[in-house]
């Protein structure tokens, strides 16, 4: 396993961080890391905004249900996928662009876009020794998030990336059985099979949860899944993704 | 500039594969680190097809636009966004999933949970010395790809990964400008500064095609968007994805 691999598999969320504030450069090769990820035609769909305000830092933390270590980290990125840019495009080439930055493929192509970008400034970062979260919360409120960073038409704040020096390693947890998840030429969808799959994930989830609380915890993914998926959070998105003029035909 | 930041920097995609395939345990490798990107609350929720079998490749190179480096490379992933086995959870779980595994959130948690993860998974390819080429053609035609692999509803084949030992290396295209992808606290939206920075960043990327191509060819980076974004490819997606009961509310 060599030192990249071994990166990548030592991933762990960190959600406490010491005092300490990244430098200009780790900043700035963060940026470059991420930048260098495939980029769908070339069309690097995405900006990426850095926190450094601390009122703002605490507002996102509010808007992100109250999670400290958006406040309190080396350094705050928000990770926006934008078309923004390519609308003015249409402006300065005399272009019809705009159906195409508002079809649901052109909204895939940024969201995915911004993804390969970021989990790139996460590699750069850890390879470092730094910590990363990200912070899917954001996404809660937009319309607030949004007024904090003051984006326009085409642009929507994705998730946050919170990123410092660990003060607290977390543990760990185990991933879906290799053959659940990779499947050859086929997708595997019998149901009965894919159940059986998942009681065994359960199996090893429970007692993973079980040994590291004494057996005060023994919750089973499909349990923590069904209790997530029906809570019925953030239905706005569609209509608020909408008014954004992105995914919308 | 430490080794994994150096894998980063130096991403090209690769299009022309030596005949090598690659082993099992590298095809392992690469699932299980992807497997350890940040997961949207702990959902998982993608899964990887490899194809193996000759004819299916053969196929997806035609659907993708008749790319050959689909079909021949050291082995070919598809990347799906996956709700499929979450809908199976609402059964397991007696629980109403269905509401939110539908609206476009969780789409947008599916997809960046899949990106998050295939981007792990070119990492750890190119430090293993491999070349990538992400494969947004094989979006083309939805439909027949989805033939080739039996996906079931909630499920939606993002793009395809060609990986294996580079027969020749591209070059590395620069990137937008620091200062045009990163922004401080608030998103710079000005257009008139905006498209200063796109005019300057033409001047870059049309001489690094003059310098490589002896003067034939000098393009730049706003004429190749406004020729992709004229073109409405693809516009069949939204109902296409709607049709496999995602992003629907």
């Amino acid at each position: 396993m060599n030192k990249t691999i071994e990166t990548l598999m030592n991933h762990r969320s960190i959600r406490t961080f010491k005092k300490e504030s990244l430098s200009e450069k780790q900043i700035k090769t963060i940026v470059e890391a991420a930048q260098m990820a495939s980029t769908s035609s070339f069309i690097q769909a995405y900006t990426i905004i850095g926190i450094t305000d601390k009122e703002k830092k605490e507002q996102l933390a509010k808007l992100a249900g109250g999670q400290d270590y958006v406040a309190e980290n080396g350094h705050f990125f928000l990770f926006c996928a934008d078309l923004y840019r390519h609308s003015l495009i249409g402006e300065m080439e005399e272009a019809d662009v705009i159906s195409s930055i508002e079809s649901t493929e052109k909204f895939m192509v940024t969201v995915i876009d911004a993804s390969l970008a970021a989990q790139n400034a996460v590699i750069a970062a850890e390879s470092m020794g730094l910590g990363i979260c990200y912070i899917g919360g954001i996404r809660n409120e937009l319309e607030e998030v949004n007024k904090v960073i003051d984006a326009p038409d085409y642009v929507v704040p994705l998730f946050g990336l919170a990123v410092g020096v660990p003060e607290q390693l977390s543990a760990i947890k185990p991933r879906m059985p290799f053959t659940t998840i990779y499947h050859e030429n086929s997708y595997k969808h019998e149901s009965n099979v894919v159940k059986k799959q998942l009681e065994e994930y359960d199996r090893e989830i429970s007692s993973y949860y079980e040994e590291r609380t004494n057996g005060i915890r023994k919750d089973k993914w499909t349990e923590q899944m069904a209790k997530m998926l029906q809570r019925k959070s953030r239905m706005y998105m569609k209509e608020y993704i909408e008014g954004k003029k992105l995914n919308r035909r």
